[in-house]
């Protein structure tokens, strides 16, 4: 029974695990979208994205199935909790990667972003990017260093986030107010995906530690 | 044992009913001072948010101890897990009432809105505390009739955040990029904030009848 117990809770994880990979695999593709303005690759992530939220309901009725069957205490129950929150925020990641993309494909054949933010949007995304494959990692190894990178990328993805309202608000922003308003729309995105990700991260952190981090503030 | 088992399934309830309303107050100030450019009232918004984010963790202890000691199963179960995730988007909604009061603060003494998109906004902030209210009400009895209205309220916030960025959009609009901006960021918070309450109907519906209804494509 026991050893079913443990088979069952590494099935978890491991669907975890594979949703952040494809995760991942999506803010790539459509940062890609985005930057080159392609409208097929941008469909591609759109459509991609159902299977995400699909692991997102299986690995959640699953969870669900463990609590009703083995009744699991103390760390494997805290671990259990632990998966349905982390798979929310996962598939709300899959959900923001699917908004850039389609942000790109409303605007085909244009460009989203203007000449002058391209070097801004370009490092968000990375470091969206980044973040996305330390979490796989994170929630494959439980190494811990990988929380403090996470917290570091997310840190500078704030700042570049502050940026481009300033550079908005600069008496030199001379852009429509469509793209006034997708240039504020992406960068919110990009904004909350890296948030969404230290928020896995702390989970994860708390799961091996026990410690619970301050909150920070939500954005 | 059973006696007690149910005082603390209740207790969670109650709980999720009190997050409720502290939801509905804050949008309905938030909305006040965004307004009215009261910044007050805004600060007060944003200082009691701190009390549902307490609270959410607080129920989220609350349930966690209950599966821990109870191992509850079936519709028990369904409830615990289903007040854990409505928990998360009720505290969702606070942050989205407090983003709505930090626009006012930000602006002030200007307001956020321009004349042309007032209308647009006071019914969309009116829909949102109606669906809060609704949700709140919903909890209580849950009285499906309440989920059906706060479905075709949030229909028609959706229409009415498609028009504020056609209305963007349209040769005639002549604000600046600042206010682009917050247009568009606030109409999003509105839009969100209606959408967490449609996905919180949605899981009251489900433990009522025990039908899940077929997912609408997350915004």
């Amino acid at each position: 029974m026991r050893k079913v117990f443990q088979a069952e809770l590494h099935q978890v994880g491991e669907e975890l695990i594979e949703i952040a990979q494809l995760v991942t695999e999506a803010m790539e593709k459509a940062n890609e979208a985005f930057t080159t303005a392609d409208t097929e690759l941008a469909q591609e992530v759109i459509a991609a994205d159902a299977r995400i939220d699909f692991l997102q309901r299986d690995l959640d009725e699953r969870a669900i199935d463990i609590l009703a069957l083995q009744g699991p205490v103390a760390s494997d129950l805290r671990m259990i909790v632990g998966a349905l929150r982390m798979s929310a925020s996962l598939e709300r990641m899959g959900d923001l990667a699917r908004h850039v993309a389609q942000l790109a494909r409303m605007r085909f054949p244009q460009h989203v972003i203007p000449e002058s933010l391209k070097g801004t949007f370009a490092e968000m995304a990375e470091l969206d990017i980044a973040i996305a494959r330390k979490l796989t990692g994170l929630l494959d190894t439980r190494d811990l260093k990988l929380a403090n990178e996470i917290n570091s990328h997310n840190a500078r993805v704030n700042e570049l986030h502050a940026s481009v309202f300033k550079a908005i608000a600069s008496p030199d922003w001379n852009a429509s107010a469509p793209t006034t308003v997708d240039v504020s729309l992406a960068s919110r995105y990009f904004e909350r995906f890296a948030d969404h990700g230290v928020s896995v991260a702390r989970k994860v952190t708390y799961l091996v530690t026990g410690e619970w981090q301050p909150t920070a503030q939500g954005a």
